[in-house]
Order: structure tokens, then C-alpha cells, then sequence
């Protein structure tokens, strides 16, 4: 029997995963992970848990994160290191990011802040912007998620490049790799997505010195993690006009605080951490999938490299 | 000599594109069209004419429309009937368009009017959208940019349909043909987008009627000609919560007066007729080689057809 415990940070969400994965694993014992006795569960599925729940399942098998990124099981304080952690992205978050990243890079290429600006003003003004084949983009991160943007970006015609840590070919994408890479990737971006997965590594790379490296009046999309993002840096920027706009999914704090500037920024467009999304409906299918896969084969294509980080 | 007139009513633009037309046409005359002598011309090149300019030169043997409407063309009262009228669509228009379309059906799919007013409000609401292949769109209008766009919402992961006068095989998108398929076309539709050529038979054809039978709360985006639509009737249909918002690109008066309703409607995003552009640069190229064409072969496949009115 498999013992599976549930903490995603909201009791509603909790009970609806725990019946559904209960329903797709046959036999399967599913809980919520803070009532489980301790030392009995296999797995756990997790976003964010506080310290204290995994530690005490010493015969966990997995960490199941409910997402993309590992980051926020990697920093809780008492994870047990030797831990394997199963990622989870499925056709569906993948299609979502595609979705909101075509949305946004749309958005700044056709400037539409101002275009709503001057709605607001009943102001008419034609004004023409340059095909998107003479506007260069560029996504950070080329995994599975970052690739598929890539080339949702180059099949609306826009002149795309990519950069990821290590290099990788990517058809219809100009890819950068690395550190050596990285300064002629930036050189050549007016909108830049930022995608890339949170380590010690891409923390704050968002920053001063990278907005310098963009062409003039350039915009940034945050659907990476908050932590990406040096916030005094990206206010300075757009204030002094290095930046024209920037689109943000996700925060240092989330919630974002009601009283934080980002809110009544008029060149940021704030989104609550929804570019993408692991639903209940599609998501526990592809976690249930990939439990049942880990438990009879013991690895998994979607496992994290903790050392990696990501 | 080929002998041009030019008319695009601002003094600027006509004569930004009389000296790229006499470049780009080794040997032309080209001038402003309602300097020219009477009977002079072979070609005039205009965009919504006064009456008296066109019946005054005798000669034409044809009038190019900058755009790929001819509507603009059509009303004029004392136009000469037998004139062949030239299409202008070029690359970059279909562009642009795909553009448009693509940013504002995404608008439109991932709630980005609600998401833009809980900024406002600093509201932290986090809310799922349905994937794309769950959003049922449809392109009304399949000529070479309406062909593109469905093409362009099929390749996002939309279930696109689309509805022409006569019925068409496009790859990706389920299409319906006349009066006969119009029904069924936009049952389906959840977001509906217009890029209809303007005549007597699709004037006012967004309609109380049609909003009736999209699916509740649709969309709809007019990137078509303000002909289509009938105002009072997309307002009533916005109050009642029958429609859940609507993209505007095209008025009946252009510029849109600063009282309309429209600028200050919250489920309204105006833009200014930006969603194409003949740009002088690129569509000079392509007006440039219409008439050289037309010249010489006395036809052109984007000749339109005065009697089916596009």
C-alpha cells in the first residue's frame, strides 16, 4: 500500500487532492501530512511546507513538489538531505505558461500599457509598432517550460533568442549558454522572460546590472520566482526610463502586500502568481502518474538535482 | 510614364508616400491627388476620398485602396463604377493582425481586464482560467488575415472555428460557410472576433441577436470596420452580463469622440485603429509592385470584386 500525505498550505485544496489522488491510486492511503503518524508515510506532496512535516517522516520514499520548481521544499530547514524530489509539469502548466508568456511578451511588443493609459484619458492616438520579426525577445531558462515559450514566441514571428546555463539547441530559437553567454544574450533583449528556475545561482539576477545590459526602454516578465528580482533595482529602473514596463507573476512575499509599490506602479502589471498553475484536475493525474512511475522504478525523468538545485 | 495621385487625407503621410511611390517606380509622376490636372491620372492612391476627387480624372484605370478594406472606396458617391479597385495587403499587415489578435483573444482567455482592475484595487485573487484547447474562438472573416489569425489561435492551442460567406477548407480550424453555418458557428463561440469585410451585407452584423447566441459571457473583438457594429446594442448586452467584455479597433467615427461611452467602459478596450497598419515603408513596396503589376497584366489577384463589396 502506498501512504501518500497532502500539505499544500489550505485545507480546501488539501481535502480535494487527497480524494482525488485517492481515486487514481487504487489502495493508496491519502492524508493530510500534518495528522499523519509519524514514520509512516512513502510520499508527500508538498508547495512550502513548514519545517517539522517531512522531517518526521523518516520513511519517506519522495518529496512531491506541486510544481516546476523545487526551491521551496529546498529551503526548508530540516528537509533530509538525501530526500529525492519529483517535480511536477504537465502538458497543462506547460500550456498555461505558453499562454501567459505569449500574452505579456503581445502586450509590452504592442504597447498596450499606454495604449490603456489613453483609453483612461479618452485620448486617440495612432501610433505603429514594428513587426514582431524586428523585435527581439529572449527567454531565460530552457527547460521544459522555458523551451516551449521559446518557441510559442518564435512562432508569432517574433526574433527570439534563449539562454540557459548550459547550452542547448532549440529550433527557431537563437540560444545562448552560460556565463559566456549571458551579456551577448542580454545586449540583443527589448523584452526579456525571465523562466528560469530559483537557485543560489539565478537569485536576485534580476538586477541593476542586468537592466543596463537590455536595449534602452526594454520590459521584463517575472514568471520565474520572486526571488529572482531585486525590487529597489527594477523601481529605479522604470523610474529613470532604462525600462519601459515589467510584467510580475510572483514576489518575494506572496500575497504581495497590499501597501507594496508594485501595486500602483503605473509601468508594472502585477499578476497573483498565475501564469501557470498545477489544477487539481490535470495536475493530480500527472502526480499520481509519477508516483506510481517512482515507486516501481525508483527514478523519474522529472526528478530534481538538489545539488543542481532545481 | 504612369501618372499617380495620392490621397490618404493628411498632408504629412501623402507626402511621405509620393516620394517613396517615385522612387520605388522608376519614371512615375507622382503628386498629391487633388492638385493633379483632371484626366492626368492612371492610378490614385487613396484612402477614404471626398466625392469629386476620383470623377475628376477621367482616365484611371484604377484606384488603389490603402488597406486591405475598399468600403472606404465603395461610399464614395460619385465614384466611377466601372473602376478596378486594388486591395493592399502585404506581409506586414497580415502581421500586425496576427499580433492583435492573438494578444487580445488572450487578453480576453486569461481574464487580464478582472486581473488589471484587482491591481487597482492591490487585491491579491488568485483565479484559473480553462487551458486553450478548452477555449472555443472563432474568426469571423477567412481572406488572407482572417485565414492567418484562426491559423495563428489554432497554433496557441485555441479550438478555433471560423465562418466565411463561402465555405472553406482551412488546416487546424473547423469552419462553417454562409448563412446556413453562422448559427452553429457561433453557438460554439466564447470569444468571437470580427475581421469581415465591410458591406451591405455584413453591416451591423454584431448585433443583439448574434450576442444572444454566443455563449454566455463571450467576448467579442472587432478589428473589422465599426460598420459591423451596432453600438447600442453591444452596450446593452455588456450591462446585462450577456457579453463579458469586448475589444474595440474600429468606430463608426474615427477618431472616436472623447464623450463616447466607449472610452469609459470598464469591459471596453479601446484601440485606436492600430491593429494593421499599412505602414509607408513596407506597404509603398507593396502598392509599388500592385501597380506595376496591374500595368502590365491589367489584373492583380488582389483586385476586389465591387459588386461582392471586398
Amino acid at each position: 500500500m502506498i501512504r501518500i500525505g497532502v500539505w499544500l498550505g489550505d485545507r480546501n485544496e488539501d481535502r480535494d487532492w487527497i480524494a482525488r489522488l485517492a481515486t487514481l491510486i487504487p489502495g493508496a492511503r491519502v492524508e493530510g501530512l500534518a495528522e499523519a503518524v509519524p514514520d509512516t508515510l512513502d510520499y508527500a506532496l508538498v508547495w512550502a511546507p513548514p519545517e517539522g512535516l517531512l522531517s518526521r517522516q523518516a520513511a519517506l520514499k519522495a518529496v512531491i513538489s506541486v510544481g516546476a520548481g523545487v526551491d521551496h521544499v529546498l529551503r526548508v530547514a530540516d528537509l533530509p538531505r538525501h530526500l529525492p524530489i519529483l517535480r511536477t509539469t504537465g502538458p497543462d502548466m506547460v500550456q498555461r505558461l505558453r499562454e501567459y508568456v505569449a500574452l505579456h511578451v503581445l502586450a509590452h511588443h504592442r504597447d498596450l500599457m499606454d495604449t490603456d493609459a489613453r483609453q483612461a484619458r479618452a485620448e486617440w492616438q495612432v501610433f505603429v509598432t514594428p513587426t514582431a520579426n524586428r523585435r527581439r525577445v529572449g527567454v531565460m531558462g530552457l527547460g521544459r517550460i522555458g523551451a516551449a515559450c521559446a518557441q510559442t514566441l518564435a512562432a508569432l514571428g517574433f526574433d527570439t533568442a534563449g539562454w540557459a546555463r548550459s547550452p542547448r539547441d532549440l529550433p527557431g530559437v537563437r540560444t545562448y549558454g552560460g556565463e559566456a553567454g549571458l551579456a551577448e544574450f542580454l545586449d540583443r533583449c527589448e523584452i526579456l522572460v525571465c523562466l528560469l528556475p530559483l537557485t543560489a545561482d539565478t537569485a536576485d539576477i534580476l538586477n541593476a546590472g542586468l537592466f543596463a545590459r537590455l536595449a534602452p526602454g526594454a520590459a521584463v516578465i517575472n514568471a520565474g520566482r520572486g526571488g529572482h528580482l531585486v525590487e529597489a533595482d527594477l523601481l529605479a529602473a522604470l523610474d529613470a526610463g532604462r525600462l519601459s514596463g515589467a510584467t510580475l507573476d510572483v514576489f518575494r512575499t506572496e500575497p504581495l502586500p497590499p501597501d507594496h509599490p508594485f501595486w500602483r506602479h503605473p509601468r508594472i502589471r502585477v499578476t497573483p502568481h498565475i501564469a501557470s498553475y498545477v489544477d487539481p484536475d490535470s495536475g493530480a493525474r500527472v502526480v499520481a502518474q509519477n508516483i506510481l512511475a517512482f515507486d516501481r522504478d525508483g527514478t523519474l525523468p522529472d526528478i530534481a538535482d538538489p545539488g543542481r538545485g532545481y
